[in-house]
């Protein structure tokens, strides 16, 4: 489970930042012996809005592409308690993108409430699928990046 | 699934750096698509290490003591996948004891080879189990942490 | 993963079978190394349904209520994969309603087709918090099961 | 969470009845609300002990093979609880073994006492992996499958 952390409400990021939204419902097995969603689970839900994104929004053909995205570097600050049977809201924008490797920001929301109960960041490093060597972001994923980077509220 | 991150092995902590070990056998399900354990696993395994040096060297009884750690912070680097069905060394350390939390460090291993295959840190705040405000930690534990800490090489 | 099981399609339940239905978003790691849900989670979906329908439907205060509904005994038919990033569509009714027992049957459908990608079913005991010794379903869960079933097709 | 089941533990199989043991270690998430270890947790133990003995013990490429063995049916039984941070011995022997499937039977162990925590059985129907048409269990797996049942006291 998972504490409010030792900073301002103020300070956190709304909804309106992330221009893409997943909800996800949680599972009972979610919740741990404490009786609120396990920290580990906001990391899935975290791996879970990316990659619906590469799927269903970048087009991207996360089973058979050339190239793979391989997580090296996530983190999340954990702000408040989450608990099934509520459904959560991921959301998702581009934190930095660079020639081979891109940042993920994501928050996760409750239903209620413009406070996310976690923000944090999921890197990932594109290599080709055979050798696993780094090899550039591929153009038309590179402009799903783009665009979800421009939806941006500025 | 997770790749070697961009930075030499010379850097990497070695298996005695973390006095505490817990060997985990990993599950076929870990396995995702691309067919090694999925990132959000390995926060998994830093979260039993955790739990389980807490239960079993500590002494603490995390369901029913008076104080509860909450999960503030997390964060993992990927620097080698693993697969099913190796079994997993996680290794526990202290990394920063403060008056009413601690951060552990963490680090994962395959079989074979003394270069993890992850590091990360996991922060606990303690708060009683009411009230959820931020406690000292108590006594028992602290002398606990403390010769979890004083173990570690110098 | 899962295949189709060895029947014919016009014997398995269609969706108005089961009167109670709960959208569930899959997530990345489901899919196991054979890039399917893997059959595990298919557990995670019927206990979900059946804990969901508990809190949200019958007002069971699953937590703290003086009884708890331990599950027994479990079984899934697997007719057909699923595949992250759908959403699974896990539909319950109640099999038997006993004096201390209810055997619950559940359903489990792609967003597409009527016919279900599983189906099984989960039997819980009810026992006393305490001592663990069965114990008969509570009044006002027993008649929110009674209205469960009474919405069955007939 | 789980119960014992009304069936005497006189009936109940024994660790000796399983040839196959592998010890797994249980995680603190595997823990539900209620304390103790969730239902479809045990089912990834079955799935663990069964993939890791085809692998190990069988020799199965599981993610290269021409064939591919599908979850067609499971179930479990539940007698006892299992409690993180306790390590499980999941226990496997053949059930039936036929052209195209096999049915294995598992047994949960907890580390002390001879009675299970939960029996089950799980039903592979090996496919080619391209047309996913039953196909014959091959040659080197069924050599491998009637050992283990030899295996097995009479």
């Amino acid at each position: 489970m998972s504490a409010r952390a030792d900073r301002t409400a103020a300070s956190l990021p709304r909804r309106g930042d992330y221009p893409y939204a997943l909800p996800i419902q949680t599972r009972w097995m979610d919740n741990d012996a404490h009786g609120h969603v396990n920290n580990v689970e906001y990391y899935s839900f975290f791996d879970t809005v990316v990659t619906a994104w590469l799927i269903q929004e970048a087009g991207l053909d996360v089973r058979a592409a050339d190239v793979l995205g391989l997580c090296v570097d996530s983190r999340c600050t954990f702000h408040a308690s989450l608990t099934f049977p509520e459904t959560v809201e991921a959301r998702l924008r581009v934190g930095r993108l660079g020639r081979t490797s891109v940042r993920y920001e994501i928050a996760l929301f409750s239903a209620d409430g413009d406070e996310p109960a976690a923000t944090g960041a999921f890197v990932h490093v594109y290599v080709d699928r055979v050798g696993r060597r780094p090899t550039p972001i591929p153009p038309d994923l590179r402009r799903a990046l783009e665009a979800l980077d421009a939806a941006r509220p500025t």
